[in-house]
């Protein structure tokens, strides 16, 4: 069995999604969900998370099928995660309608001893004390540590939050969030803030506009790759952290142009995770259809 | 004395503006203002407006200053358009507090005859009807003519707003005017209108986030350049403009790779403009700096 080298810790959910071009109901959600599915393009990737009696055994066997590695995910006694959300015909934005933590709530991540020597580990939205025991578990300091957040956490911890981006190598924020834990409106002064916190690359995510990759005194950006059909954005910001880690674990190396790079494959997976509701997408799309992809993102910026 | 390449029709104004980083008094302000100066570093550029017996000489000798020739600068009995308005901390949203439009509000352009076989025709911010006025004035079908409109006639004359673009070669417009004009969110549906329109360009303004181009199948895209001070952003789109036409006739030709490379020195010049209050970035900017900025949007999109 090949080694996991990308660990995952995060939600996996029920999703009852409604966005203008359609509605589904209780399918597959959660970051974890879309980012093990992304990062397993390119590398062994082990998902660490949880979920109540009521899981659907058919999203067990999708993870497997795609390749995950799902030993790091625990049952418990209890329903799964449920959201429920809607999108206007402004697809930025999402509107929750439901949220029921149920097991999730109570989550304490424990990593499969085979997870724990893992180059690559991205701690994903559960709280950020949560993100630290599971950095702690680890055998060595991976060779990369990236962390996601959600306002929730900005919100009531703000300065937990910064801790763990002072324990991470790369950090990732969507745009909203990065002017919330900053409070400033301007993207380059929180991203400047991030590095002084001691992460080599700061990540923000701005959706359709794309994203922003700040290293030291280094700049790259990545545009959104244009959809005429936006079909469901939840989980694309997980996919773009799985499509990074994975590509980045696959090239052994972060350095050099292998981060601009795997900036392009991550935006190229979550441009095409838009396009259908949930995972279908993911589970549907080659590693050929996504270097297509890479390709025209290299089209679209040449001049 | 050198010909004129490059005419623009729009507003040349007094500005009162106040953002977080300062206050300005009764500046010079107005799209062709902006637009003129930013062009003049590339290509002859002729300057269609008209101001009041109040307008500052020592604006009109900053004009020629940079090349621009007024010519075309009409005097009227009456007051400048005046505007005045302030930026809070999001610097992308412009709040009036006033407008007078004064000698604008009755405004119908003449041009010189030396500018009536320019090959470049831009056609700011006045009326759908003056617009298709002053390209009737032209002696031929310029080779390049580019349009821009503003909120006030989308709202009121769509249908002619949308004649004008089917009578230009490219069409510039913001993200929100697009939004409005063709009553989607979806940027990628609004470009395609523009281009069903007859356009063979389409370029949505999307400030801090960047630039977007449609040229029939062909999309290009330049970042907004990562500025840590916004200071004061009007004008930046009529720079922009003014950047696009002006190396586009510098060029003398808009196919290949040049409307590419126009946008980015179109973005180059947006992004200084709005490092001070007014043209005054413009007016002590060099050739070499604005090439020094285009190479790094070079180096911040290579991967």
């Amino acid at each position: 069995m090949k080694k996991v080298e990308v660990v995952v810790v995060g939600s996996v959910a029920f999703d009852s999604v409604k966005t203008p071009f359609g509605e589904v109901e209780r399918v597959l959600g959660g970051s974890a969900s879309f980012f093990s599915i992304a990062s397993s393009f390119f590398a062994k990737t082990g998902l660490v998370g949880v979920v109540g009696r009521d899981f659907d055994e058919k999203f067990v066997q999708l993870f497997r099928k795609k390749g995950v590695d799902v030993s790091g995910l625990e049952y418990s006694d209890g329903k799964t995660f449920f959201w429920k959300g809607f999108y206007d015909f402004d697809l930025n934005i999402a509107h929750t309608i439901e949220t029921q933590l149920n097991v999730f709530s109570s989550f304490k991540p424990v990593l499969p001893s085979a997870y724990r020597d893992a180059p690559f580990l991205f701690l994903g939205n559960i709280s950020p004390a949560l993100q630290l025991e599971v950095l702690e578990q680890m055998k060595k300091r991976p060779l990369t540590v990236a962390c996601d957040t959600m306002n929730y956490y900005i919100e009531r911890e703000p300065h937990n939050v910064k801790k763990v981006i002072s324990h991470s190598d790369i950090c990732l924020m969507n745009e909203a969030e990065a002017r919330e834990l900053f409070k400033t409106t301007n993207l380059v002064v929180a991203a400047k803030q991030i590095l002084l916190l001691g992460a080599k690359h700061a990540i923000i995510k701005k959706g359709e506009h794309g994203s922003l990759l700040f290293s030291g005194k280094s700049f790259f950006f990545v545009p959104g790759y244009p959809l005429e059909k936006v079909v469901d954005p939840t989980g694309s910001g997980d996919s773009f952290a799985g499509g990074l880690l994975g590509f980045l674990a696959s090239q052994k190396k972060t350095g050099g142009k292998s981060i601009r790079r795997a900036m392009v494959y991550a935006s190229a997976i979550a441009s095409m995770n838009a396009e259908q509701f949930s995972t279908r997408a993911l589970e549907s799309a080659s590693l050929a259809q996504i270097r297509k992809r890479v390709k025209e993102f290299r089209k679209m910026t040449e001049f």
